[in-house]
């Protein structure tokens, strides 16, 4: 996922949206309902996310009778993309949809919380949240900004990326330009490759023109729309630098404590509903769109070679070592955490359903 | 998961939870408030499953401020847990949690809103109910019996079972005197193994005594506390005819449909936050109650023999084309919408996601 490509489109869409938002109530508190702001990183309908965002917001209204309604805002109609968070933080929203990982900046402990290379996949995440004391430590963190966050959606494994050629070992990364933000381009740097950011609609011009060799966004159900393979045809899966991106609702903390409890309990309930919602949405789309690239555009789905897979672990485990040796104790125990949840949890799926699909893919046929 | 041992077990329950039961008011009406039963499948406190049960109950309770509380009735409690969907239907209850294959008695096609043999993974089935044409299948069968169906928790992958003596391959399975219920139990016997079922509390004696070769109950979390790693040590991971158990939600649909917008949003929203948390729940436990039987008992952990493996896959399919060839037309139809779904969902699991998990295990070290 790219930041910087939600800042160039909040300014496209925020151009459009600007005259609407000029209009706009300050939260309303009339017959005892009261109307929330919930600003996104996600430009609107953006598959998964950014249609996941709405809807929770309507669920949350919908269970509510009315109580708590919930006004969206998507990336740039009320702040840039990028501010969602400081909106909620400064008041001029009380929650926030998008990944705690944009806010590295804040504590680089909170990129464990959206997702980390070769980290854990979707339903290991989840496990660690809600019963390995992940919540815990996010909510640690996030108190430090009066804030508080839920899980609330997860792509599953990403695409690895789009490559104009066939990559044959890890000698072929050797100065590669590749679009890849974050932790992740931190990896494929020590790989070897030449990391820029750029914004997700400079992505398909740059590999066009050859400034870019390579580039990563999110996964088929994503990809798909930025006809990336019109200029490049080889599609490497699985990503080994985003195995899953959990997104968050985020809400003021002191306002949400002080809602009646019922209603805290539904913006709870239905943030981990929408959770299952989003996660289960990419399971069922992205296989429908990966269809449609490869049956109707020819796209090539490969493996990155063994040896890049081995260098991705290495080059993973040094970037997260350093958020071990961090001298924040809190990013120090959040790593630990996460370390020792994953080393528990990826038993069950190495050993118990990693061999059920193995067994299933060579055997079982309709 | 067994039938009959609810059956027995809620005789057992029954009779100490019979004096309480006479004292149980009628659905309670007053101030606007509701108070809904709901009957269930599960011993009190079963791990994962009959926890949730409850908790799902307290999060409807919460979310609704006590307008719609519900009061959760154990296996034999009020009615015998293979009772479960009749006491919703004739009204001696509003909700029932258990797990659809429970009912096949009523439609061979609720088996799949459980779980069929070499079936979908959790995430799979998730997909297949909210995007792919799942739960509009269920809503048709359940219509017959005036219900409505939700999902509302899955163990994961399940053990494939406890063995006295290794496996070396499929010719062991002759005449293995093996307890497995089911469909599953179908495609057992056609590997060669002489199925029989019995309620939980009779397997450790069977099998220690002689009568039991192997047995199969959940997985490690709810194996753990009936002691079958005292006499049986080869503990067989995964199951091929259990990779998933999902469990469900029954709701009178008229009641249903008469209850306030609000409060059926909050049944639906909780029921699906509860399928993440306890789906979540298994994925944390499973592995630590493992660790214990590995660590603490002497209990081998191993994978079946290929062969068991791939015969394992063409019973499978021999029994689910039955209900593909089924005279009643939404068994048919259920049967085609699953294949279909699972032949889609299945290229992301297999290509991407197996992918993934297959180089983490390998180069993957903290």
């Amino acid at each position: 996922m790219d930041r910087r490509s939600f800042i160039r489109k909040a300014g496209v869409l925020g151009a459009g949206a600007g005259v609407a938002a000029t209009g706009l109530a300050a939260p309303a508190v009339a017959q005892g309902n009261i109307t929330w702001r919930m600003v996104t990183t996600w430009p609107k309908n953006f598959p998964g996310l950014g249609v996941g965002a709405q809807r929770l917001a309507d669920r949350i209204t919908a269970a509510s009778g009315g109580r708590l309604t919930v006004q969206v805002y998507s990336a740039g109609e009320l702040v840039p993309p990028l501010q969602a968070l400081d909106a909620v933080i400064d008041g001029s929203a009380e929650m926030s949809h998008g990944a705690a990982y944009y806010w590295q900046n804040k504590s680089p402990a909170l990129s464990f919380f959206t997702g980390v290379p070769y980290g854990m996949t979707t339903p290991e995440l989840t496990a660690w949240i809600r019963f390995l004391g992940g919540q815990e430590l996010w909510d640690e963190i996030y108190d430090q900004f009066g804030v508080q966050g839920f899980l609330s959606g997860n792509t599953g494994t990403q695409a690895g990326g789009w490559f104009r050629d066939e990559l044959t070992s890890l000698e072929d990364l050797k100065g590669i330009r590749f679009r890849t933000p974050g932790l992740g381009g931190r990896v494929w740097e020590k790989l070897g490759a030449t990391v820029t950011n750029m914004a997700a609609g400079e992505i398909f011009q740059a590999l066009q023109s050859g400034t870019l060799d390579a580039a990563e966004f999110v996964g088929p159900y994503n990809d798909l729309a930025l006809g990336f393979y019109q200029v490049a045809k080889n599609y490497y899966m699985p990503s080994f630098v985003e195995s899953g991106l959990a997104t968050e609702l985020v809400v003021d903390k002191k306002k949400y404590q002080e809602l009646p409890s019922d209603l805290q309990a539904i913006i709870r309930d239905v943030s981990q509903a929408e959770y299952d919602m989003v996660s289960s949405d990419f399971i069922a789309n992205d296989p429908r769109a990966l269809k449609t690239l490869v049956d109707d555009h020819g796209v090539i789905v490969r493996q990155f070679p063994d040896d890049i897979m081995e260098a991705g672990a290495k080059a993973s485990v040094e970037v997260i070592e350093e958020l071990r040796n961090s001298d924040d104790p809190l990013v120090k125990k959040t790593t630990e955490s996460f370390i020792e949840a994953l080393n528990l949890v990826r038993t069950r799926t190495e050993q118990i359903d990693a061999p059920y699909t193995a067994a299933r893919e060579k055997y079982l046929k309709y």
